[in-house]
């Protein structure tokens, strides 16, 4: 593992006051290298393979476009289109040319340069469980997402480093849907000074986020198209379709300068073979198309490989996460993103209904997958239940424990001299301990991670305390979390008045309603 | 990843019946290869660097050997010994000259050819928690250990392909220490066909054991002496101490062929330097300490080297486990143990006092990084709670869905033409399902991993069947296993009475005390 730099950290500490009253222990979570070898799947045959097949499919079988813009564009690019079907068949040499155009890096821009963000192969960010309709906590039950639980989510992402990017995490849907994109964006630009997310419901509101964002940040129109302020999540409908938001999402960004970070969700034996090779083929295919789309709507636009496959319980049906084969499935889109050399999000998952030991496993199985895979970002990876129908505000906590711990391994592990520790081992005895010993107490109170909601007391002090278990902790956390939530500097009153300002004048238009 | 010969299973479905009653979906847990690349903590100068500190350690500090005979044998190989302080100075020829005559690879025979291991740097074994005083489950709550806890725990070990060793699990309290031995080698023997556990507790304990597990295997004195059937577990007194069974062992182990796992257990903080590498140094000259010992009882006999780091909370002095600590002092000892080319032992843990999402994540996470040190065997896989304290019934459970699906890793990703599954593309229109296809019909029924406890129905379905969590479910399953269980064909009523009347015979004698 790299030694990475914590001057990040070390700056902000200063800044903050630094000396006596400084906090403990430094940690730099916020722009991590991964420090694990990609781990392949299979051999670099069989990944020319899988690259050919899924050529041949989008040459042969072709992707269905609803949008009649996209088959547009494809078709002044010498695609095949058969307007009756909707039907794109696209040429490899189309498929190539687009490939070698995507910036292989960009730098997506937070509030802040601190919060920055390298998108290029051997970067690692983590994001919070995404996209939910449902939203669960121990104190108030399980419940449809609503816009004050897209706050206190929004403050609870913002106090982890660990989580370097914004998600949609649950749907405020006590908001009207043509007014959600304003109170989703405000939420995000004055609760957090991360990179925020943008859906892509149609043209008119990626405009209004858009011009609300360029605002926010105090950018210049040509900054903002010249530099990654914002991103998108483009779902394929696998197998082979492009629906009419998503389509006009990927140009839409394009032209803007926003990267789409084009995801297929591919569950096994559902909506895509039932191989892990057939599965990770169509999803091949079908990010190539929309990468392609990207590249004709604006050569150069930055844009994202990803990847989401996992298999189906074949006896019902439902959608399984942390399984042997979505970590094969991650491993192998890892090589299919390095054969293109595109930086690539990946996802951890689970399927469990309550944040117990399966909720835990299954996560963490599948943050490793996406970790060893090589993913330059990790979606779900906090918070994420019942295959993604509930976001876990207690899950979110216990899962930060594992996220943290795999920024901490990012950290290095130090061995020089002093590390190594001549003096103390030659100090203390056979029989004795290292408690007291000058090496100990020069390091004891910034040595070790120190845990966010683990207990690590004993079962006596634990039974006295009430028998109070991870979840039930979890609890007392993110609520101090949110008590304790402080807006971010980027937050100006001014700023702030305008944007309120933006958003009561478009609302009295009458917003922006989402295109499907 | 290598795609690993299934061969044993097969032939096992076959010899079981085969055909139209065989198990649908075949797998093959008992001899596994680790399919990830080794992942180093530090770069190889500090390695080096890291191993001429350890050999200073043994040359000018020395290590304190409590054990007359070990003295001795150390005495007449070169070293300097003071026997006032009982002190032992191990010079760097000495030590080399020990490596240099430990095997690189041996093969450890468990009843069936089928459940021998070779232990050699790649391959890839686990064993379930192990060495706690305490056993727990839901329906009997927690408790000191019984005769019937490892009667159920090896039933429960012995049903699990992907725990390819036995272990002390948990301490038969309820049996006198001079029997205790019998009626834990009787219960091994007789429930499990895998490679049996012996405990270093004195010399006619481990003669007594030798001798139950020769007959009962069918074995001459020859091919006992020459061939590994057995192990036991050596753990250093850190710092710098071998106390008298653990020499003794050592010694016994050695002369009978049998191998000892040598495993210093070094709490950062605590009983170790407080750093990573420095709490490594002390682990690595304790364990060339005790190997030297090995080969000078016999050159060339067996012997593995071992590590269990992790750190304690300088708060409260609890230790900890799943910790960026734990991980990081793995790898770095993966990375020492490679330095000597042996075969080596490294462990999960977990701190957790119930089994929880805390629990669940800190033994994931340190299996993880056993798993990625490339240990040859991981202990504490599967089951250990409390820092050791306790072993679960249900944590056993839950914890070996994880220890499955890394088992599965070890299988491969097939990825030939059939698994790209062209035709299946082909014939799946947009918008369509692959439920039905030709591709999905020949293979949903062995395609995917079948959990063990983990639950993937929705949440209406989860609440309508009582919402049982995975602790809950878990007790199910253990129970059906200790239900269903079957004595393994090498435990023939031929052998079983023999063991018993030599247990009857020795029992009457007063059976052997142990050492200490």
């Amino acid at each position: 593992m790299s030694d990475q730099a914590e001057t990040t950290s070390r700056r902000r500490r200063r800044r903050e006051g630094g000396g006596a009253s400084a906090p403990a222990r430094v940690t730099n979570y916020r722009q991590l290298k991964n420090p694990f070898p990609a781990v392949p799947a299979v051999s670099e045959d069989r990944v020319e393979a899988i690259h050919q097949t899924a050529l041949r499919v989008l040459e042969e079988l072709g992707v269905k476009v609803l949008l009649p813009e996209a088959r547009a564009l494809f078709k002044s690019a010498g695609a095949r289109v058969d307007e009756a079907s909707e039907m794109v068949f696209l040429g490899r040499d189309m498929v190539e040319a687009a490939l070698a155009s995507a910036p292989r890096s960009f730098r997506l821009h937070g509030a802040t340069r601190e919060r920055d963000l390298q998108m290029e192969l051997g970067t690692l960010s983590f994001q919070s469980g995404a996209g939910a309709p449902n939203v669960t906590d121990r104190l108030r039950g399980r419940r449809p997402g609503a816009l004050s639980d897209v706050i206190e989510l929004t403050k609870i992402v913002q106090h982890f480093d660990a989580i370097q990017m914004l998600s949609p995490g649950v749907e405020p849907q006590d908001v009207d849907v043509s007014l959600r994109h304003y109170a989703f964006t405000h939420t995000q630009l004055t609760l957090s000074d991360k990179i925020p997310f943008v859906f892509s419901r149609g043209t008119p509101q990626a405009l209004d986020c858009f011009e609300m964002l360029r605002d926010f940040r105090g950018l210049s129109d040509e900054d903002f198209l010249t530099q990654p302020h914002c991103y998108t999540i483009i779902n394929t409908n696998s197998p082979r379709q492009i629906d009419i938001p998503m389509a006009q999402g990927l140009i839409d960004f394009a032209r803007h300068g926003q990267p789409a970070i084009v995801t297929p969700f591919c569950l096994m034996g559902a909506m895509a073979p039932v191989t892990v090779a057939g599965a990770v083929t169509l999803s091949h295919a079908e990010a190539m198309a929309a990468i392609t789309l990207t590249q004709l709507a604006r050569p150069g636009a930055p844009v994202m490989y990803g990847a989401f496959a996992s298999n189906v319980d074949m006896k019902s049906g439902a959608p399984a996460f942390g399984t042997p084969e979505q970590v094969k499935a991650s491993l192998l889109s890892g090589q299919m993103a390095r054969h293109l050399g595109l930086p690539w999000r990946n996802a951890a998952g689970c399927a469990a209904n309550v944040n117990d030991a399966q909720a835990a496993h299954e996560t963490q199985m599948s943050l490793w997958g996406a970790v060893l895979a090589g993913a330059t970002v990790v979606i779900h990876a906090a918070g994420w239940i019942e295959g993604g129908l509930s976001v876990s505000m207690e899950k979110l906590i216990t899962d930060m424990e594992a996220v943290q711990v795999i920024a901490e391994l990012c950290s290095g592990t130090p061995a020089d001299d002093a590390d190594i520790a001549w003096d103390a081992l030659a100090e203390v005895q056979p029989g004795g301990h290292f408690f007291g010993c000058a090496h100990t107490m020069e390091r004891y109170a910034t040595a070790f991670y120190e845990p966010l909601v683990a207990d690590w007391s004993n079962f006596g002090t634990f039974t006295e305390r009430g028998s109070r278990d991870a979840n039930t902790r979890a609890t007392d956390v993110w609520q101090k979390i949110v008590e304790d939530h402080q807006p971010p500097a980027c937050a100006t009153p001014d700023r702030v008045a305008a944007l309120d300002a933006f958003i009561a004048r478009r609302t009295a238009e009458g917003g922006a309603p989402p295109v499907s």
